[in-house]
This record gives C-alpha cells, structure tokens and sequence, in this order.
C-alpha cells in the first residue's frame, strides 16, 4: 500500500523563500499570523492524513459508495474521518473570521487540499466542494442567506454541492432546462435533473446544501437566463433548526473509472424549495466568480496524487533491483542494482519531481494572486493580482492536471507490472486523478478560456503584466554567473510564448476557429514557462541560500540541480508547442468534414 | 457501447498501394495469394468481431474471470466466442501450412490480431499469446516436439502461455531462480512460481501449453544459465490422447486496473513434467526470437484499441451538440453545434486519426519485414530485412503503445464527463490499453532495446540502412512541387533523427549511463520519424490515385490533409525530443540519488 510525507519542507519553502507570504505589504492581517500555529496545522492535517485517509483510500475505491433507500452509504469508515477533519477544525482555516473561521491565506488551504488528495482525492472531495459553495454564497448571497449558511458551510458542519451539469448540457450551460417557480417569501420550487454531482448524497453531515443552475419563468433563452439557488436537503426552520426533507433526492449513482469513494450522484429536484444565490438572471456570474477558486481547488488535486506518486515510484526506484547499470554494478553485493540507476527510470522521477515542485510554487503563487486580489488596500495591486489570477487559473487547472496525469502515468510505470496490480495502489493514482482532466471545465475549455477570454479579450494586458514580471526576473538576474544556466531555459520557452501569442494575435483576426485549434498547445506552452519562471525563483533562492552558508545543503543543491533539468527537459518542450501552433492551427481549421 | 467498423479500406490501402504485399520479389507463394480469399477472411473476422467479441468486451471487465478449485472460469460468453474463433479458422491463418496452417502473410494475420484486439483486447490475449509459444517451438524446438504440439496449437484447439516473470524477477531474468531437474527420458520436473501469467489457465481448450524458463542444475549463474521448457496442463499420451493432469496450478488471480477478461495467473510448477524447447542454457535466445513477434503483437493490440477509441470519439464529436463555432453558427437549426466544430476536438481526433494509419502502415511494413526475413529468396535481402525487422521491433512496441495509450486518454476526452463513466466504454480502452505499454519488456526496455542492442551495437547498421531508405524517397519526390508540403516534414525529423543519433554516439564513449538517460526520447522521436516516412509515401500514393482520376477522391484527400497534418503537428515534435537528448542527458546521469 502506498506511503506518504507531507512535504512540509517545501511548504516552508514556498510560503517563507519563494513568496515571503508573511511579509507582503498592503495585505492586512499577514504580517500578524502566527506561523508556528500554521506549521502545526500542517503537521496535523499531514499526521491525520497519512494516519486516517491513506489507509481508506483503497477501501473506498473497492467499496464505493451505496444507494440505498435514497440515501447514499459513503464507504466504510469516511463517516468517522470526516468527524475527526471537522473536529479538527481544518475546514475553517481560510474561513472568514466573521463567520467563525480562522482567515488564514488561501495558501495554506491549498496546501490543506493537497495532503487530502493526495492521501484521499475521494473523501477530499466532500470538503472540498463545500469550500465553492460556500464561496458562492460569501460573494453572492443575500445577508440572510449568509447567516443560514456560512457558519453551518464554513465549519463543515453541513457540506455544499455545485448542481450544474444535464444530461444534454455540459460544456454548454445555456442548454440547461432546470426550472424554479416563484412560490412567494422569496422562495422558489426547483425542478429537473442534474447529473455528475459530485458528494451530492451522502451520510455524514446532517444537511447538504445545494447550489442549483436554474431557469426563472421570466428567464432569457441562453447563459442570461440562468439563475442560482441554494437548495437544502432538508428545509432549515426559523430558529435554524433542521425541518422537513425537501423535495430532492440521488435517483443514481455513476459507475465511475475511479473517484469511487466519493458519491457522483444524479439529482432529482421535484419542487423543491430553494432561494436566490444573487440576483435573478444571473447566476453565471456567480458560477464564474467561483470559478478561479474551484479550478485551483482541481489543479491541486493534480499536484497531491502526482506528489504521493512520485514519493511511492522514488521508493520503489531505490528497492526494486532488477538489472546493472549501463556503466556497470552499483551495488556489487546484492544480485542486482536498484532500478534508480537506470536512466530512463530517472528521467521519469526527475520530470515528475520537477514538475510537481515547480507547480507548488506556481499554484503558491496564485493563492497569494486571489488573496491580494480580494484584501490587498491598494485597490490598483488588487486589481492587478486579480488580472494575474484570471489568466493563471485555467494553467493551474488545464495544464496542471495534464502533466500530473501523465506524471502519474510514469510514476505507475516505474513498477512495471506491479503498477498495473491493485494492491499497489499505483493504478488507482491514475484512475482517480483521470476526472481532473475533465471536471470544473474539460481542459480543452481552459485552452480555449486561456486563448478566448483571457488572452484575446483583454488584449494581452494580463499577459503583458506578467511579461513584465518574467522579463524583470531575467533582468534582475542577468548579470549573476551562476544563474545562467537557468536563465537561458526562461529565455528560451518565454521566447516561444512570445511568437506564439503574436501568431496567436494574427489568427484571431483571420479566422476565429484557428483560435480553438492553437489553444491547447498554446496552454502548454504557458504552463511550461510559468514553471520555468517559477524555477528561476526558486534556484536565486537556493543559491543565496547556499551563499549564506545554510546547513540544509541537500535540500537546496536539489532545488539548483532540479531547475537545472527543468530547463533542459521541459522548458525545451515549448520549441515544439510553438511549431504546432504555427503549422498545425490552419490545418486542423481546414480539415473537412467528411475527410475524417 | 462503442461500435467499431474494421478499416478494411485502409488494410487494402496498406496492403496493395503503401506495401504492394502481392508484388514482392522473392517472396515465394506471395503472389499466388487469393486476395478475394484475403479480403473474404478480414470481412467475416469484422463481422465476429463486431457481432460477438465487443459485447463480451464489457462483460468481461465487469465479471472478470474467477478462480474455482484450482480452476479458471473465463467470463460469460468467452468460451463460446473461442470456439467460433476457432472454428472459422482464424488462428491458422499465418501458421505454416506445414502443420495445417494456411501459411497467409503476416500483415494478414497483424489485421487479425488489431481487429480482436479493437473489439475486446482482454479475448484476444488467448489465441494471442498461443502464436508465441507457437512460434518457439516452431524456430527452436525438436521435430518430436514440433509433431506433438504444433498442429494443435497451431489452429488454436489448444492454447499456449509464456512463463518468464518470477516475482524478484521480470525485467532481469538473470535473476530467475525456477529449476528443472532431469528424470529421464529427454523430461524434466519444473518447479518454481511465475506470476502475471496472461491466459495462465481458462475453460476454453482441453489443454494449454505452457513455455517456461527455468535452471537446470548445471546451469550457469545468469541469463546463461536459462533453459526453455513446454510444460503441458494435461500429459500427452503417445497416442496424442491427454493423459493426467502434469503437477502445475494456477494459485491466484491477478486484481488488475483493466484487462479483465483475461486470466492473468500465479502459477506455481511443482515438479510438473516438461521438454525441453531448443538447447540446455539456450532458453533466453529462443526466447529472443520470439520477441519481435509478441511485441509486435502488443503493439497491435495499441493501434486497434487506439482506433476503436478514435471512432467512437469521432461519432461522439459529430453527434453532441455543445456550443458554438468560434466563427459563428454551423448549424442554427439546432440549439447548438455539434462539437466536432471546436478546433481543439479537432485536434484531439486528427491526432489520434493520423498516429493509427501512420502505426497501420508502419506495422504492415514491419510484418513484411519479418516475413522477407525469413521467406525471401535472397539471403542478403532476408538479412537486410531481418536487421530493419529487429531495428524496428522497440518502435512498434514502446512508441506505438505509448502513444496509442495518450490517444485513448484524449479520445475518452472528446467525451467529457461521459469519457469517465463505465457504461461508455471509453474509461475501459484506456485501463485495458495500459498494461500493453509494460508487459513484453516495459516501454523504458524497448527504449533501452532501441539504443543500445538496435542502434549501437550494430554501430548504426539498421538505422544507415533505413536511412538510406528515407534519403532514397527524399530523392524520389524532391522534384515533385506536388509533394513538398509533406517532404518537408520528413526532412525536419529526420534531421533531428541524425543530431540525435550522432549525439548518442558520442555520449557511448563518455558515459554509458546517458544512453539510458536519453533512449526515451530518442524512442519517441524515431518513431516520429518512422510515421513522418510513412505518411509521405501515403500522400505520394494518394497523389498519384487523384492523378489517375480515381473515384475515391474523399478517401484520397484526406490521406492527403491527414499527411499534412502529421507534418505539422507530428513531425515537429522531434524538435524538442532533440533538445531534450541533448541537453537533459548529463543532468540525469549527474543527479545524485541523495538529491531525490
């Protein structure tokens, strides 16, 4: 069964060296946190994770969860785990204090969201869709819709669902046909199906409560006319007590690839009561002011499983012997040489390691984006992190859980055919983290948000703004010796980034469609160098590190070497992304129909 | 459920225009070939396999087989499917005719092998795995071996397992510790365990042949000191009757992430009788025969899961409607367009499109090959073909399954939310394709296979010979304006082929570790290249068909845009798989084990 170590050293790592989130100006409250009690909290969730969720990851994936009489059965033992996580109070960390949470930065829920799916993604799941619909009801909802909820939401007392999705509407939410009849006292009887809700029944909270795309009598046709609601499972009484069963329940569960112990439920609503998220009309807006919150929320999933991977496939590279060394026997006393010494087992580790250091920093970063977006007092540097959250949110959901699927897959591959076998427990890392691909937004809708919205809409301000910090960093660097040979891999994938969106630019004026066909390399090539940008960060500070003398020589000489492949096997990778962009954009526009 | 229609055009295409199978000098009985007969035999193993084999593909997954007092029940269906398989003569068609085979070439038999596969890969393992014990005892064992076991085996009313894997050992069999101990008579008591056993037992034959590796008591420490043995279920009496059951069992069954319907055993050998197959100490060389043969047959097994994902994709994409074209409109009738318009579906479904009728045409190339390595009437052609036959075998093995794996995943996501729930079939192609990228030699063995035994040393032999091929169509086409478009691709790739290739020798000489360090890539970028081949004499053929005025001209054409996109897309991508060679090589090798 697999092993697991919080990697609370990069924790350190990115909060004190790479971000100095405790010393940003203009961010109220940071400065005053105790950074002992986040060390603590870390060390908990990581001692509980490794303690109570990994061993019920793969109890839940052979159990699943059960219909039964209308309710569903959550997997042994996730009922009690869950008691323990709320108890424990990790559900409130980033919390506002207002409603009894602790307001700790983003980053440090991030960094709680990755121990939990790394060791559990299944039951990570139930807290963590609660965190949008809490989100959605803070932003949006009325104050007294915040003062039924937030508490309840904001502590995990009660859990909250996204109900979005239709058979006939996916991608596509002006398709979506769910209805809500105004019943007076600001109430609404919701009607019609929903499906792929995840957590959207389950056994271990009293109430769930329901965020629901539906459409008012009055609505326009298309996303304009799509209203959100909060729908609870069971109807809440004045004095907050919990009433009657609304009108809605699972009429089924989906037979999933994996994800198995969280409940995928489809939801029927048949009337049942529910109030505004809001205002009428328009609840698209409140999905989407969620959305760089839950898209992040998803990316992390990608860095947990890839993390817990990695650390299994590194422990059994160092125990497996199987062959000799190219070069000739490592290890001359047993019969065989670990299979580390290969080096394609290496590369495989290295693009894994790299990758998934190189993404705690960015998605580090882009926790601190969101926070300076919403509390930062100068209200041109919110404004500007916010810019920089935007564009960054589908790289942290599209290309984040591509390459920590595909990292996944390697890591797997590193058993050789034990990483086929369940009770290894590799094969369900790579059929669990398989939806992150897909839900929050198929990845091809982040390509195409990353190109569409963020790019194109706001011609490149958002880019241009990050430019500038890349190109500050280069020059900051310039002329340090010892930084040169990171440098060059910035330079070189920031360089690709630059022509490709310059194609990019071009294209939109010829032909919209070649957009959507240059988007998915173009969000690779972003993803790449973000990390490359990151890695720079990472090796300045490991040298001055290594300068003052630090005692911690390994773990920074791995920060040096591990940017060093960094730019040398996956920064190079933009040189191709940028080619096919180029070439390939035109073809695929000009494809025929019935040619395929 | 998916649907699946064979390619039986493009088998005529790969067949009689790209191969000129019929035509080839020297191959003796190729060109008295009754290609009505061939054609016949390729639509009535379409119709079985569309009619039977793929509604028992999810029957499979989902019942598994089971372990009944020592016994194994295959699932529903599969035992019935077999003995039509069987009957139809579809496992005799490539066998000698010697041994009442039919003795067609191998392509024929390669079609037959992707069309099984295509439709349930877990069935086709059975009859697939026989052809290589087949094939052993055919090249490298004793006539009276040969009479007893190859007409049964031949035609299938047996079957046939390999036994390599011990558990301490699978890719080193040097440490394999099964024995064999001499009891008169040219017999042997076998004891020892194996595991992952593919078809290691089943209810579907009388009997089954079991090729296993084990020592003899003189046996040489190492890969020197392994022999290969047949080692019956059931004795065979001198009168060819079945006689006791021999002292084997299957102890266990494997809990796998996919390839359900097939039995993969722990078998344990406890002084159960065998013969032996070829020389004492041999048994790794007449096991090396076989290699080009059964990882060509995973390989296949690549493409034709590969193509039946892309179908259903293609279908999915046409069908659904979500959204709307970038440019406008496509279809205002409807509440939307069909998803078929968005450019990165696009580019998802030409990416698979072109990688399988690439992979077809290249696997056909390499079943020719091997056919002209050992028929053809020239012995220095038969060597030459049998250096391009070894050459290739790691490409049609490690690039083809790996990429063919990466073109589920992105098939699977062509359906969104619906790629991941079991009743679509798409999650079942990705977790059955996996396994094929580790069993036969993992694809880092095939890579390291590539490098070092196929490319070094030979000191390049293979790869000039090839080389010369490709420099040779270059030539042929370079006055032709028509072609450039797609020459120039070729051009491309081969270039970064060469720099790769001289970089690698180089890199021999300094250190052996950045061989294995560099394979991988230097795997995928000869595959590239091998498709970039291809694909130009593809379009050359094409060309010359729209020339000719045939009234195919869709079929054409798109051979024609499809080369194009392979060009752009496809052969790009050897861009960065250089730089990475080049540049990533030494920091592999360089990064200490501490620093993990």
């Amino acid at each position: 069964m697999p092993v697991y170590q919080a990697p609370l050293r990069d924790y350190q790592f990115v909060l004190n060296e790479l971000l100095n989130v405790y010393q940003q100006d203009g961010l109220k409250g940071f400065d005053e946190i105790d950074t002992d009690l986040v060390s603590a909290i870390l060390q908990g969730m990581a001692d509980f994770s490794t303690n109570i969720l990994l061993p019920l990851n793969p109890v839940g994936d052979l159990e699943g969860c059960r219909l039964e009489g209308g309710q569903v059965k959550t997997p042994t033992g996730f009922k009690g785990a869950y008691e323990q996580f709320v108890e424990n109070g990790w559900a409130t960390l980033t919390s506002d204090s207002e409603y009894g949470g602790q307001g700790l930065p983003s980053v440090v829920g991030l960094f709680i969201l990755e121990i939990t799916a790394a060791t559990n993604m299944s039951f990570g799941m139930y807290p963590g869709l609660t965190h949008g619909a809490y989100f959605a009801i803070h932003t949006h909802g009325s104050d007294e819709l915040k003062q039924k909820y937030l508490e309840k939401l904001g502590c995990g007392e009660w859990t909250g669902t996204m109900n979005l999705t239709e058979s006939h509407a996916g991608t596509d939410l002006a398709l979506l046909r769910a209805k809500a009849l105004p019943v007076g006292e600001g109430q609404y009887a919701i009607t019609g199906e929903k499906i792929f809700i995840s957590s959207g029944d389950h056994d271990m909270t009293d109430n769930i409560v329901h965020l629901v795309l539906a459409r008012l009598p009055d609505a326009p046709a298309g996303v304009k006319g799509i209203s959100l609601f909060a729908v609870p499972k069971y109807l809440i009484n004045d004095d907050g007590s919990l009433g009657e069963a609304n009108q809605l329940s699972a009429t089924g569960l989906e037979h999933k690839m994996g994800l198995r112990g969280n409940s995928t439920c489809v939801m029927l609503f048949d009337g049942a009561i529910g109030e505004l998220v809001g205002q009428p009309h328009e609840g698209l807006r409140a999905m989407f002011t969620m959305m760089n919150h839950s898209r992040l929320g998803v990316g992390i999933q990608g860095l947990g499983v890839s993390d817990i991977a990695y650390q299994n496939a590194l422990i059994y590279a160092k125990d497996r012997i199987q062959g000799r060394a190219l070069s000739g026997p490592k290890d001359s006393d047993k019969a065989a040489d670990p299979i580390l010494v290969h080096g394609d087992v290496r590369r495989m580790l290295l693009a894994q390691k790299t990758f998934n250091e190189g993404t705690r920093g960015l998605m580090g970063q882009q926790s601190l984006w969101l926070d300076t977006s919403k509390r930062h007092s100068n209200p041109g540097k919110a404004k500007e992190a916010a810019a920089l959250a935007a564009f960054f949110t589908p790289v942290v959901k599209g290309f984040v859980t591509d390459q920590a699927f595909k990292a996944c897959v390697d890591a797997q591959q590193v058993y050789g055919g034990h990483g086929y076998i369940h009770e290894w427990g590799m094969e369900q890392f790579v059929r669990d983290l398989r939806i992150s691909m897909i839900y929050e937004g198929t990845n091809g809708v982040q390509a195409l948000d990353l190109v569409g919205r963020k790019l194109l809409s706001d011609k490149g301000a958002a880019l241009n703004l990050w430019s500038g910090m890349v190109k500050q960093l280069i020059g900051d660097n310039q002329s340090n010796t010892a930084m040169q040979p990171y440098l060059s891999g910035l330079i070189h994938a920031a360089g690709d980034l630059e022509k490709a969106t310059h194609f990019i630019a071009g294209a939109a004026d010829k032909s919209p469609d070649m957009i959507g066909a240059a988007s998915m390399p173009y969000l690779q090539l972003t993803g790449i160098t973000a990390l490359a940008w990151i890695w720079v960060r990472a090796a300045s500070t490991a040298l001055q590190a290594l300068e003052a003398g630090t005692q911690e020589t390994v773990f920074y000489q791995s920060k040096l070497k591990s940017a060093q492949f960094y730019m040398d096997y996956w920064a190079v990778q933009t040189s191709s992304l940028r080619l096919q962009i180029e070439a390939s954009s035109q073809d695929i526009v000009d494809f025929d129909e019935e040619l395929f």
